[in-house]
Parts: structure tokens; sequence; C-alpha cells
């Protein structure tokens, strides 16, 4: 373990709550680096919590990543472990939070289940495992423990998988749901770009529709583009963010407030007709 | 001291306000570790900022804790440094945001008023003393000055106490008031386990009536559980959090804006009438 | 360099796209201390940003200080770093955002273009260049690089200058606009005090006028007052904020709210008719 042991947390839990997390890491592993990578996540958004981890982490140093999103809480989901190719150790619940990170780190290759009393605080609530399980499991590992130390064997593949929306698409259209709403109120969607029909190349008009809350179906007309910039300001467009991930928004603008979508959206996207 | 030593802010400031303190303790302790515990307490609400350094300090590193959520700014209330049993030092304005705390982590042994010029920036201004006094004895103690150099000592006894609301309680019911409402839109009342009336065992049906914003009692039945995952996602429940407080939730939803509850929210409980 | 280089971090993000362009810092400069400044600035509020930055860096310990508001990202806008007569790298975008700050660590000493492939991350995306350009730049800089490293030197008079909207005053008025509402809603006007008619002294009545959504003007009394407990709680004040602009504020309220005023503001202030 180096000198200055890395540790990122992401949780649901606010600000406060977090802190406490860090300062429970701090008291057992005084010489760690603990970064927030967000406290902010949507209140029990398992796929926007599995989709920033598996977008920041390959940025992050290698190291003990906890991530916390768990409507599960207080009933028996599992707490584990998962170390990755990149040499990484994931720590949070067994609900698909993790895997899609430790795909793109080189992949799950052990897991451990958080069991070992010795590596949790004296007393565990029922409702704050982020303080009690999850944050003192990190702090032992990031002082050196080997994870297999922490409680038995998990066969990586018993992981729960995230459940990710599939996308429906043929040669015409693509139909595809939100993954996130991001800070700038663009929809990011769980879709690539070579699942719009005939890859297109940027400039191509292309149309989004969707059905409105009170049932209507609406129709805008959107570029794909690569920057925001290709766009005059307030105008929508298609563009591909910086993880793959296609997405809808509007330059120096919000996506979301200007067409009244939300994290439920559901869009389909075509070639634009003729005007 | 230690080579690192801790330090942890919570304020009413926001994020930029909030680092700036910061700031100004690296300037003056470039060795600190400093946590940021919270930047978002309501604005003014001590007894919500009280409340959590009481619940989030037993779970940090012993080391200076520096709490302002200060109404008062700008007129003659006294900026204070509390020394406690564990060996913290708690570092704020003495309007009752820290002697919760101090209970808890050995209670208050020593307290010094910071009046030593010496030990603040060259320049106070009026309205942020977090950045021009609170951060600057912080950062001082935390490279090792004895809290008795910041300036007159204070008898622990003349510390202001926080001014909780207290519970009113018979035989039948408890009626208390809310200390504030976390990030999940739960309540946490002012009140423990055994106000309740004939402390019930987990699964007890209760009934919590309060009186709307238009003058109507409002009464709804929920179980006192354990852990959220007792009841059905969107039911209501009552349970003790982890730090012991009585709260009302709703599991996986929010029971302030469900029930269209404030933080000003007074709850009366009492036994389910059979239904 | 020191052994523990300071680097800050001021975005317009959110919590994790900037702790993502803090895990790039520590990937690349391990030993480096980072501190999150603000990751909260309105989006694309380049005048917001740089107003903090103005006022929060002279607090912060000389050192490399990012500050990302870039809602030319994508385009072909400069990327920078400034070097100051403290001893700071500013990195940024050459958008106005960076040369308040400058000014007030002792001026632009140097600037160079962060233009060499060797200091950004192997790929980069069109949208994200916090992470991808600004970030490595600060993380070479924090492990000891010369700035004149990283590109092009650019001319310090050719940076391109905040937009502040100036002040108009006579004798008798003073008309200002909103620099920024603070998290308290108060607003922080593009003036300072001796732009006030007649200079006045504290506990002076003056006249606030604005004209409303709606199109009416609107006048209310406010004194001018050295701190907020000066006048009653819930009633308004002119004050000097602790970067010397004035404002208007609600004494432990929000003037925004109460007088529905947002940051597009103009404020026509006067000496008060007698009443």
């Amino acid at each position: 373990m180096p000198d200055r042991p890395f540790v990122s947390l992401t949780t649901d839990f606010g600000a406060a709550y977090t802190a406490i997390c860090a300062g429970v890491i701090y008291s057992i592993a005084p010489s760690a680096n603990v970064l927030v990578l967000s406290d902010e996540v949507t209140p029990y958004a398992v796929t926007e919590g599995a989709m920033l981890l598996r977008q920041a982490l390959p940025y992050l140093p290698a190291g003990v990543h906890v991530g916390i999103v768990d409507p599960g809480v207080g009933t028996p989901r599992r707490p584990v472990a998962v170390v990755t190719g990149r040499g990484d150790v994931l720590i949070g619940p067994d609900n698909g939070l993790l895997p899609p990170a430790a795909e793109v780190l080189g992949g799950a290759i052990h897991a451990y289940e958080l069991a070992d009393p010795a590596y949790r605080l004296p007393e565990v609530s029922t409702s704050f495992h982020g303080r009690d399980i999850f944050s003192p499991a990190a702090a032992h590992v990031a002082n050196g423990l080997p994870p297999a130390e922490l409680g038995p064997r998990v066969p990586p593949s018993a992981l729960r998988p995230l459940q990710v929306p599939p996308v429906t698409k043929d040669d015409d259209a693509l139909t595809a749901s939100t993954l996130y709403i991001d800070r700038f109120g663009s929809l990011v969607l769980a879709a690539r770009r070579d699942d719009l029909p005939a890859t297109p190349a940027y400039g191509t008009p292309l149309e989004v529709t969707w059905t409105t809350r009170d049932g209507t179906p609406r129709t805008i007309r959107a570029p794909f583009v690569e920057t925001f910039g290709s766009v005059a300001e307030g105008e929508p467009l298609l563009w591909v963010d910086s993880s793959g991930w296609l997405g809808l928004a509007v330059n120096q603008g919000s996506a979301a407030a200007r067409f009244g979508l939300a994290s439920d959206a559901v869009l389909t996207i075509r070639p634009a007709t003729e005007e």
C-alpha cells in the first residue's frame, strides 16, 4: 500500500452523512486520502450511481472505492468487496452498483462478503451501513488488509448485475431510456452512437419523439453534433458524452427544463424527414 | 499534535465560503487534514447544526472541530474554543451549537474566549467570522497552540446551552417537535424511543397526528419498525435513527413531501386504535 | 514545489464531475492537496465564478488554482495558465474568468496557452476539458513543471478581460447591477461603498428602487449598516460584504425571496426622503 492510500466515496447521503463515512475512514486509516466522488446521487438511484462509478473511476487513482446507493439497507442483501484487474477494491452493496465499474477497471477478479465483525464498527446500526460496515472495511483495506480477510469468497459471476433498460432498435429508429439527467439538465440515454439508425455523421438532422405527461406525442428536430457549440444558444442537439453515451442537450440551457423531460423519459430517435 | 492534525468544518455557508475557511486553515497549518463535515446546514439553524455535530463527531478522529451556524455574527456573542474529555477542541460561536457535541465527547472540560488578535486574521470583517476568527483559531490549535493561549477562560458551565423543545408525554401519547428533516425527507424528532407510551416492540402499529397548514388535524397509521425494509415501498414507518432519535419516514420515499410536513412540524404519537 | 502542493478547483460542474477532475490531479500528482473551492457556480456564469475566485483566492495558500466556467468549451477559445505576482498559477479558459483574481494576487505576470499534448490526457473529449486539459495541466505544474513548458507565451495584456456591468452614478443616486446572489439570498452588487452618493455613514437611511417583473417601479427603505444585527430580524439592510462589494440583504432572511429579485436585478440607491 502507498504512503497515502487513495479512497473514494460515492453515496446518495448528502454532505454530512458522507463526511461521517470519511471520518470513520480517517479514524481507522489516518494516512488515507479520501475523495468524495459524489454525495449527491439521487436517493436510491442505483443505475445513476453505477453509471457515475463506471464513468469516473477510470480517471481516479487505483485505490479503494466505496459506492453506497443501497435501497436494501437493513434487508439481507450482501455487502461486498470486489477486487478489479487494475488493482482497485470496490466496496458496497451487492445490488448491481459495482459491476459496471469493475468491468471498465479490468474486470472483477475476486469478490468477498464483508462478514468479519472485526472489520466493522463495534456496533452496527440497521440503517447506516455506510458508516458501520462499508467505511470500516474500506479503511482496513487502505491500511493494507488483504480483501480476502474481510469474509467468505463470492464468485464474481455470482455478483448481482446492474439492471439497465435495453434499447429497442431497427433500421429506422432507436428507442432508449434515460440513464440519468446531469447537472446541466442534459439527458444521458442508455444507448451508444452505433445504436442510432445508420450511424449518422456529425451534422445530420434527427427527430426525437416522446410522449408528454398528458399522453400527447411530441417531436422535435435536433442535429447530431460533436460539440454543444455547433448549434446556436438555446437550440437542442444530440451528442455523445465523454463516456460514449448518447444524449439530448440544449446548448447553454437545460433539455430537461425546456422539454419537460424527467429521468423516466423514453426517447425515440430517427432520421429527420424533409421539412 | 500529530503529523497531520485533523480539522473538521461544519457550516451553513455553502461550498465556497466553507472552502475559504479551509483555505485559511491550510494557509496557517499546511499539514492539516481538513474535512468538511457539512457546508449545507440550513442557514441559521443552530439546532440542526448542533444535532449534526453531536451525531457525527464521535465518528470523526479526535481533533479540532469548527462549527459555525451563527445568526448573531456581528453582534457581541462570544466566539469560543471548548476542550472536550476526548481531547477535541470545538470552535464556534457560544450560542448553543457546541455543547451537545461536547457532552458526547467526554464533556466540556475547559473553554476559552477567542479574544487574542494574534490568532485572528489581521483584518476582521463584521460578517465573516468563520474566515477571520474561527478558522485561524482552529489552524493555530492544529499547529499545536494550547487553547488557553486563545483568550480568557470561560467556565464550561457558563457556555450557553442549546435550546431544544421539550417533549410532552403521558401514558397515552407523546408529542414531540421536529429537530430536522434529513436528506431523504425523513423527520427526526426531539424524542427518544423510551419517550413513546409503553415503549412499543418492533412491529407495533402506532398513530401519528398533526395539524395541517389549513388547521385540520390529520392522522396516519405507521408501524414502529427496526428497518425501513420492514414496510412496503412507499409506506410510512416510525423508527429510531442511528443516533437514537425517533423519526417518521417513508420507505424509499420522503415523509416530508408525502405528508406536507416541514421542519416546524409537531407530531403526536399514540398506540393505534383497532381498525 | 512544496511536499504537498496546493491545488484548488472552482467549477460549475457539480460534485461528481469536479471530483473526477480531482481524481485526474491525484493520478498525476499523488502528493497534491486538492481543495474544491466550489463545484456549484451557477452553470455558465462566468462573472459569478470570476467574483468568487477574486474574493476567495487571497485567503487560500499560493498554489495552482483551476477555474472552469466555460460556456465556450468545444469552440476555439484558448485554455491558459496565468502566473501571478504572488506565485500562483491560475488555470482555466481565457474568457474573463481568471483576470480579476490575478489582479488581486499581484497581477498577471506571465501567461501561456495550454497547447502541449504531453500535458493533456491522451484522449481529449470535446465537452470535458476540465478533465482532459485543465486538470492534467494543473497536476503537472503541481509536480513542478515550469508553466512555460505548457505552451506558447500569451502576453498578459492579451488575456480576455471580464465584462462587468459599469455603475451609473451622480450626486443623487447610484444605479448598479447584481454580480451574484449568495447562498443566503443577499444581492451582491457591482458597486463599492464610495460609489454611493455622499458616502453615507452607518445608520443612514437609504432608498432602493427597482422595476418588478410586471414593469412596476418598487421602492423600499433600508439603512446602510455595518452588521446584519443592526436591524431587526426580517428587516432589509444595505451593507458592504467582506470583499468590499455593496449588497442588499435581509437580516436572517433572503432579500431575493422577500423582494422577488433575481440575478439580473438592477438597483438604484439614493438617500431616503423624509417620511
